[in-house]
């Protein structure tokens, strides 16, 4: 039986997992945010987990090339070997690691390399620590699998991080790995590199499995040498999963990448060859220019633009009275608790969206973990905008 | 503990579902194929899933123009509303059945249509009965959920297909849904409108659900007017996964789409978000030209050329000494014993390969009953190398 809202109970079947797997709770307000617009309303979209600017033109040329030129088949289903290639030389170039080629898997977006990491990790009822709070979609996919999320509570003293003590403290006997994502969404802080070794060393002492998530590991912000560039220049055993939608700019096109221990590549394939059968080629082809220096160029300006709009952003929000301890490194974020200003951040989200026209994503879109306290805002809109924004909320929060 | 070819155990975690995940065997073939062709033979490729042509023009030209529009972001998770109006407009045009727009979901592959059905089906332990030979990522979906495909044995005589007494005398107690392709991968044979209906009937009056895969539904040949067109026809309560690849020749862009019931779509809505976000964005905008006049007239004279080929390889493959029994209506495939000729068709096919250069993909790909004596020969390739092919093949048995 499913109960369908509005009609009530209907015949029909329905997997167990699904009572686990939320929707976006953000998608609820965005598509309020879309109706107003379309009657005429100011929306400052600052909910919004995307770039706002559309791929780099040399990307994209390469794409309309690779489709002039009729690259329309399938591509071998761990990707094109050139593609992996230019991947395994960008961890040489920008992070001085050697990460050989034939263990890294381009994969349809970050959601599927997520999805194979886990496919070939996971038994039923297996537990997995990740942060709460923290993507929601890590936690569904491990519910997808049969498996149970250990969601550990964060807060602003841990920078909203996993750090080795949460590790020892939380591994159960039915725990077989962590999952860390840094920077982090939707908090945008960071793992240091220091710390990331011990978190590696204290999952590994339990013969448990580390899966960090760098999607956002091109956006980064300050010199702060202590932050990890990549948990793949500490260990060959680590899963770490990439992609080319955030920093590279390309969300629509879906490729990612995973690199795993090697000893996992022929599982991986098996995997990937059954479930995706290959990731985009039109996406892969136009990928291959992600890494040229005047891709490079463009991107370095993005990142610098978005550390402008972080500069800006994060005391505007902290002098009209959110709440923002740490300092976010990372990822275009800003979790802040608005708890002075509301008993749940969901109403909250809602009453800004009607009243002032502010978009912004709720904290239960990212756990439970005092949830109704946090709102995020996403910098993914020109300081103009965000200017805007934040006039908007001064005048609505002094009232 | 992983045991690694020519490394022994190693010492690492796999999780269970990897056990029943096999890989394609003809990916071994196909490598072997590959160096061969390196070192300068001549192949002649019939082992092959995907069509020959490139996609058509006016797709690729709608995808070029979408990029140079920037069409780089996101879409809704279930698709561009245009292009779930456009399938729903062709299933109106082409087919006279009305679907909803509502009911059909944009998806990352045919592949990515069949995990979100089983996804919001299957539970663990859970059985879905499917045919042998039959496409093997269909077993492989259901393991990964934890459930059980029941694989039926079917024959020549059973024209390779499920039909309703199948159902009755296999479903169990945890039996929960029937998996169908029509036209079918291997064998390209098809399921009649007649026998489609008592099949729904059969398997709705134990509770269950049909998912029907049509992704070879535009590719049928002759004019059998028994031959159902769409189970849609038939009932709105049918899963159907469909796709851009095989009729409409884009592959390699990863894009196809699924029908469900009404009160299923919050829940596929959830299950996308979490493990896809969306599918391709190029993608869909070419896939927009899809459906217009100009490609379909492409694709119609395509059509007639896969026919002309069967036309060509059915009979001669016959006269060569290959068993093939019933005529194949559909996809570009025809299933054939040879046990004429080997008791074990794999080793068979390694030695076409070797020998004289052809290429077929062997029955065990497809399942394990009686795919030692079996072969799948594919007529994605030109008439002037099936002919070269059936005239290796003719020298070789005749030796």
């Amino acid at each position: 039986m499913i109960d369908v809202p509005g009609l009530g109970l209907l015949k029909g079947r329905l997997a167990g997992r699904m009572a686990g797997i939320e929707p976006f709770y953000v998608m609820d307000l965005l598509a309020r945010a879309r109706k107003l617009e379309a009657e005429g309303c100011s929306i400052i979209h600052m909910e919004v987990g995307e770039p706002d600017y559309i791929t780099p033109q040399p990307i994209i040329d390469a794409g309309i090339k690779a489709l002039s030129e009729g690259r329309t088949h399938y591509t071998p289903a761990l990707g094109l070997p050139a593609l992996r290639q230019a991947i395994a030389n960008f961890y040489l170039d920008t992070y001085k690691v050697n990460v050989p080629a034939d263990r890294i898997i381009v994969t349809p977006g970050a959601s599927g390399a997520l999805l194979l990491a886990l496919g070939v990790l996971i038994n039923p009822g297996d537990e997995v620590l990740m942060a709460d709070p923290g993507y929601p979609c890590n936690r569904h996919f491990v519910r997808m699998f049969e498996g149970q999320a250990a969601s550990i509570s964060v807060t602003e003293a841990d920078n909203f991080q996993l750090c080795a003590e949460h590790i020892d403290r939380n591994w159960q006997p039915n725990t077989v790995a962590t999952l860390l994502a840094t920077p982090s969404n939707p908090t945008g802080t960071i793992v240091s590199s220091d710390e990331m070794q011990k978190i590696l060393n204290a999952v590994s002492a339990r013969g448990g499995c580390t899966i960090v998530d760098e999607i956002y590991s091109g956006l980064t912000y300050g010199h702060d040498h202590d932050a990890v560039s990549t948990a793949l220049a500490l260990s060959d055993e680590v899963f770490v999963i990439n992609s080319f939608s955030k920093y590279f700019g390309m969300t629509g096109w879906r490729l990612g990448w995973l690199v795993v221990p090697e000893i996992y590549v022929d599982a991986i394939d098996r995997l990937a060859q059954n479930v995706f059968l290959a990731p985009s080629t039109p996406a892969q082809f136009a990928a291959l220019a992600a890494f040229e220096p005047q891709t490079l160029a463009i991107l370095e300006q993005r990142r610098a633009e978005f550390e402008r709009r972080r500069n800006y952003l994060l005391p505007a929000l902290q002098t009209i009275g959110f709440n923002i301890s740490s300092t976010p490194q990372g990822a275009f974020y800003l979790y802040a608790n608005c708890s002075k200003f509301a008993d749940d951040s969901y109403m909250f989200a809602l009453d800004l969206l009607e009243t002032i026209g502010v978009a912004v994503t709720p904290g239960r879109d990212f756990g439970t973990n005092h949830a109704e306290n946090y709102i995020r805002f996403a910098y993914t809109t020109g300081l103009d905008k965000l200017e805007e924004g934040v006039e908007r909320l001064e005048k609505y929060l002094s009232k």
